[in-house]
């Protein structure tokens, strides 16, 4: 993620961004360029088509749709943000759990019981960076900063480290070193580190409707080829950059929806996963 | 379920998919050409309606009511949208509550009393393969993976599943192997199954209201004959594409969003039940 | 409600189905065509207006105005199916309580403790039913599948039978045959009753707000008594299916919403509250 | 609030309630019929502007700017909407918890404690009132059914009934009539009181921001007044009506927002809190 | 906050307020009526453009895409606006914790244990005023109403404030003055200021995603930018106060939303933090 000033407008305008669409669609814009240009000599030098063709009211078309395209999109924008806010969210949900969980832990565990202190502290941070390497698809990276936890890559690593904490708490059951209500009351923090693993999950691997998804994109290229056909006619070769100014607007939501759907990802968009991760670590060391 | 990359755009604009609406339109794409083309011929050809014709200006009527079934049909769609997430919800919700169950169970039944852990393990896998053919209407399937529990088909077999596995607490709970909070814990699990299937229930049985549905189709289909009436007089022969063109952007609307607003049968853009039963039955038998 | 196929296409245009809101909108059609009729003789052939007429420029104020109709009405349809469905989500949780209830009081109670048994079976299930009637306004009705619960009718019954229940819960647990935490935890349940006829009440008793109401009626009312002013310039006597059908679409969303947005009357839309009546009851003889 | 029938369309078409935006907006749509009658006049009778004015063309301005001034007010108009409707939903919840405490108190209380019965029985009823008092800021006023109960009125009057019943529980509990557990239970009820009590001053003391509420109307007032200059044009004096109709569209929206916003007030269209309140009276005295 | 009647229409139109999008605005104004006088003079007096020119025809553009700037900009007021009223619960949630939590301190410390009740009293107030500090990134103020609670400026104050209360409290159990689930129940309440804590800390740190952000700057400037090339031929010089006016409601809305989107700053539209604080430290005042 991105930090900035939304403020500051003139940088905002001037700047080409790396992560600005402008970048990213441009191969698209330069061929639309050529092909909206090719039409407009065909259609003024080549077949000389007058006023009374018909195809230059083709843009009647465009009015009509162009309510349904724009809806379509910016609802398309909506609903991935509120997905990226949701992703946000569960990671705002498990900092709170995983700090909870710790509270918890040094309020049941005596004060020099380091053995399990320590294993509890590893283990809830290790959590956060293992759901966050599960969710990139980085199973297999290491990390500085990680503790000295080491799982057999093929498990579901976060479901795996929930597991091993909550044998842990049973042995200490088992010892009566807490009682069954600590249990149980320990056992809703577990509950909540799985319901957010599951939710991340979710929002993962479901991407929005096949057919949707098709079918906004069918929608736009076939708008956006057929518009240069009538707008040649009362725009000459300014169509071009109009055509393409259309189609930047019309591309940019769809690929920032694209891109803000799946938030756990290491887009410039994405959320700053790593950065939370640490923040957990440094909170949980504070306290246990 | 259909897993894809959403940022390949050229397959999915120029690929036919076997789910795509284009598809499931052609019949009544070739058939709205032949209309527009036979409107068109009998009012250029036959009729020679000049540009005095009153007819002519009809297109007053689709300007005016393309904002209302613009709007009609992305919030239909958005609403088709938000039930087919909240039965993916649902869904992972299901998966949870099958781990936390089997975690609790775990946690509560003597390490040795394999003959209860191994019913558990049963009932609960069992217990999503069967609201699975609960909402597709398979009752009477059998599937390989499943375990060995035998229900009566003419029983609402989900239901049965979670009493069977209540009755079995309860026996427990006299036998004193757990006692009444510990009953009254995973009592919660029960619940949260009973309240998924009520909700996944609701949904697949509740459509939009009758006559909403009604109205959409009918106003499409009104709305989409009546176009070439006036669109002939600017547009000639060129009409036919843009008719159906216009109709294809409607209607795919509509079939989509009838697609999604049920999410729980075999269409390709349907949720993958079967996936999800079979990660619950993975997951569950990691842990008892 | 009215159960249906959404994907026959077929029979949704073509058949005029009794709660189809051409039906309840033909005394109006009629009246509006005749109107029309009459405006355009006398803008035409009596008065003879010209091009030069300002009148014909009055379809400004229908385009202008027409972005807002549309929107308010698919907003207002949009609150409405909002309504219907809470009240759906409303009655499934009615399901998933009396079910419930019944588990847990199976769970509390001696088997052999007929009497009890017998009087949360009926008790439960005419709860259920008393709602609905409490809902539609029926109070008096009796009907053949009811248990023997008599109250007299000036009663809130609902709120009287859940009173019933608890009382004797109370008296359960004076006799030491449930205890203090069961009691509580019952408590729940009968606290999940109250709150589902409260959120019913509130669905059935606030309309939208008055001014909103009105605002909405008199806006379709003289947008579309003026449209035909202009429209007879352009489109001649067709302009009287074309002003019919504006009407038609705009007025059928504000007859959806009015019907939806109270769910729990006897409409073809509402909801099937007999019918989730009957199934309360046999899923609660299940179990008690 | 008005209890209204939705489906009486004539009376809601030709009666001018009392509540109408038509009779609030009435002073302003007498000043803007002489205004743009003024410009009319000026336009074509003094400066005789021909179609070659500059002038004519302002109308683009409102056929750009009509899409973003729909789309605030409707905006505007749902979010006013769904604050009323949490206005509502919270006193319904408050009708439920006051119902629900009495039961609590009467099943912790032992039949014959009459002091504490009608303590309880008074106070409960007594927060209802005095939150309703609090909300209109008609501290001062006493009400012909409410209870004995006096406060100074300085104090926050809801919070200090709360006091009082939680004091009072509290001395219970030192006389070991109620258990720990009992006063805990308890405590969940007081809470709910708090919670509604916050939510409902928060709906009051918040109006939609500042900036936002400016902008609106004064966006609302530039648009209104430009409007005669480019319509008198193509439509003479018939201009007049057709601006005010526009205005009074516009500012219905906003004005409905306006008295919806706030539901606590005595407007029309606010909520019945004084027949809520004596509901709740009701309630309460057939249980304690 | 600024606190004001929103039905005084008059003092809104013509007072230009401190925090009125006219006034912050009025640089940009400015430079753009020099812009587009400048264009209006080059086409109109130097080039001479005629009606001819293709580049009249350019106003196609702005009509097809005010739709998807004007959706986009209203979205995104909504969203900020939603954000806003997040911000706005969450501390109305503050109150009502801090409140509990002295109720619950109250009902659990003995009578005359003044050591600790101060000790509550100070720090429940002070983590409303530390959280306020932490939100405006004010950290290192003191303010005349705080309690005496001196924390290293280094630490996350609301973090370290929480777990001073949560380790005297342990305390409290250790010495048998609580007890165990005594101090459980209070947990609950330390769990909702650090989830309140993590929810504000949430909407302050994470901005709408930038690309989404970039894009709607980009796009509102070369739409206006563009705006006078088609205008100037209709409307001549009355172009300046026309596209003047689309900059002001199209950036009024931007600007709109940027403000409400962090609702914890010190800008006239931000939450009242400070009297919030304050109410905070009265209401506990008269509790504890």
């Amino acid at each position: 993620m991105i930090n900035y000033n939304p403020k500051e407008w003139f940088t905002f305008i001037f700047r080409v961004h790396k992560s600005d669409t402008v970048r990213q669609l441009m191969p698209m814009i330069v061929s639309l360029s050529i092909y909206v240009a090719l039409v407009a000599f065909l259609e003024i030098e080549v077949f000389n088509l007058g006023d009374n063709s018909h195809l230059k009211n083709i843009t009647i078309l465009h009015g009509m749709l162009g309510f349904v395209i724009s809806l379509l999109l910016v609802f398309r924008t909506n609903t991935a943000y509120e997905r990226w806010w949701e992703g946000r969210k569960l990671w705002g949900s498990l900092t709170n759990t995983s700090r909870n969980l710790a509270m918890k832990i040094n309020a049941v565990l005596p004060k020099d019981d380091v053995v399990n202190r320590t294993f509890f502290r590893e283990h809830i941070v290790e959590y956060a960076f293992a759901l966050k390497r599960h969710l990139r698809g980085h199973q297999r990276d290491s990390e500085v900063f990680q503790s000295n936890v080491i799982i057999d890559h093929e498990l579901h690593k976060p479901n795996h480290i929930a597991a091993l904490m909550y044998t842990r708490l049973n042995d200490l059951y088992n010892q009566k070193i807490i009682s069954g209500t600590q249990l149980l009351f320990l056992n809703e923090e577990f509950r909540a580190f799985t319901d957010i693993c599951g939710a991340c999950e979710r929002i993962k691997n479901t991407p929005i409707p096949f057919s949707y998804s098709v079918f906004i994109k069918k929608f736009i290229f076939f708008y956006v080829m057929s518009l240069p056909f009538g707008y040649v006619f009362s725009l000459g070769y300014i169509a071009v950059p109009i055509v393409v100014f259309v189609f930047y607007v019309l591309a940019s939501l769809e690929i920032i929806a694209e891109e803000i759907e799946n938030p756990f990802g290491v887009d410039d968009n994405d959320l700053p996963l790593t950065m939370m991760s640490k923040n957990i670590q440094k909170h949980v060391a504070e306290i246990l």
